[in-house]
């Protein structure tokens, strides 16, 4: 059951602006950690509470570390495969294994690349699974990697629900990570899994100021908070993970990633 | 010669958040039409005053449209290749014609479907020629299109430094584009010019919480604030072509689009 929802007032002098406030003093997460408690005691650190609408855009990081998507790597047995993929690498055999593991097909392979089609749909270098940050029980960081959470979408519901209920509000909640394009250098924020917001919002056929009816302009929506929210959590430090958005432009309603997936028959470039 | 800056307090009441202020009541914008002196206007009818530090970011259209990017289908006399093109695709021989003529590369074409590199070095549909929102004197709006700007850095560049100089703070300018993506569904905005701000921000090499090296992350941090701008944008209303970014998180600086643009021999995807 959904809670009732109360709708508030917008605080923001701008009514159309859209506000990214990263929930600084985040703490480290650790395998079990109680992601919506840690959430909701940053905001009120933060001296925010959620309003009606609000979206919450998480690391990745912080979700798979809850949900203790950590492997040390010396558990790892590589197969004959991985060990050809890390020989035109160079890259680790056992962490080659792992990213074949979470994939469902090779894209390309170079010295010091692998880009994969990932489990969850997406194409994404070596399947998402980071490297940095990531520190196990014993602090040997080098040994342990961290996967992307096992279902996104689904952890984005169950986050969304709780803060719903704690909050008494329609939230959306919004899962990152930081992707490489195929043509363009340096990565930008990009949706791996959502609840309660639109992956894309279609505005074909809607008309224009000239009454002229655009043909293809379906807006990629998630991606687009993803990538501004992305701006604010950085990349090298793990202190603000999670991003408040308020001023989403869009109506929010039940999303998916599969939204923004392109179907590998309509895929050009692979 | 750039202008005194004067460092101004900033008045957001979270220090590190990133504030996107599409500015209401945009006039449509003509041919010959002075950039700055609109955006000046909007500013005060928004009641909003540029600050140290903040970035203005710019629909490609209005940029297009001021500096008369305009073209009439009817005086444009198809090639060969267009018309093969137009065969393929079943678009306008004439509009392929104009497409091949602002591009490098042809990249991919299918039913519906033209991908090239653009002249300015970005992969892009129809080479960024835009057929909605166009009329032209008399308003037979489907004769005419827009050609993106000739040197969208140096549009930047230009209206930067009259901003500035009105304004006496140090500001960036942004100007973006919709952009589809490899392998994913949607548009998202994109930087198609600069100045003022960073394309990318280097990240490598700073440790992180465990002092893991980060190996490659480099950040798109134009593009992260071109998606989220566009978000604000909206795509079928010209109304709102202008976004005010206050509190963009990394040191503004000299940028071009050229540090966005993957060197060919790097492209794996082409």
């Amino acid at each position: 059951m959904l809670p009732v929802f109360v709708l508030q007032e917008s605080r923001t002098k701008h009514k159309m602006s859209l506000k990214l406030i990263p929930l600084e003093g985040f703490p480290l997460v650790e395998p079990g950690d109680d992601l919506v408690d840690l959430i909701s005691k940053a905001l009120v650190n933060n001296n925010l509470s959620l309003q009606e609408d609000d979206i919450l855009v998480l690391a990745q990081k912080i979700v798979s570390k809850a949900e203790d998507r950590l492997v040390n790597l010396t558990t790892v047995q590589p197969s004959e495969l991985a060990l050809e993929y890390a020989h035109i690498t160079g890259k680790d055999p056992r962490l080659i294994e792992l990213i074949l593991s979470e994939s469902q097909e090779v894209v390309r392979v170079r010295r010091g690349l692998i880009i994969v089609e990932h489990r969850l749909g997406f194409i994404s270098a070596n399947a998402g699974i980071d490297h940095s940050n990531v520190s196990g029980p014993w602090g040997e960081a080098n040994d342990w990697v961290l996967l992307l959470p096992k279902d996104p979408d689904a952890s984005a519901l169950q986050i969304r629900q709780q803060l719903q209920i704690r909050n008494k509000c329609r939230l959306g909640v919004l899962i990152i990570d930081s992707h490489g394009r195929a043509w363009r250098n340096g990565t930008i924020g990009a949706t791996i899994g959502l609840s309660g917001l639109p992956g894309l919002v279609d505005l074909r056929g809607e008309a224009d100021l000239f009454d002229y009816r655009l043909q293809a302009t379906l807006v990629a929506a998630s991606d687009e908070l993803a990538a501004g929210a992305s701006l604010m959590m950085g990349q090298a430090r793990e202190g603000t993970p999670v991003v408040l958005a308020r001023g989403f432009p869009y109506p929010l309603r039940e999303g998916s990633l599969a939204e923004l997936i392109r179907q590998k028959e309509f895929d050009l470039f692979r």
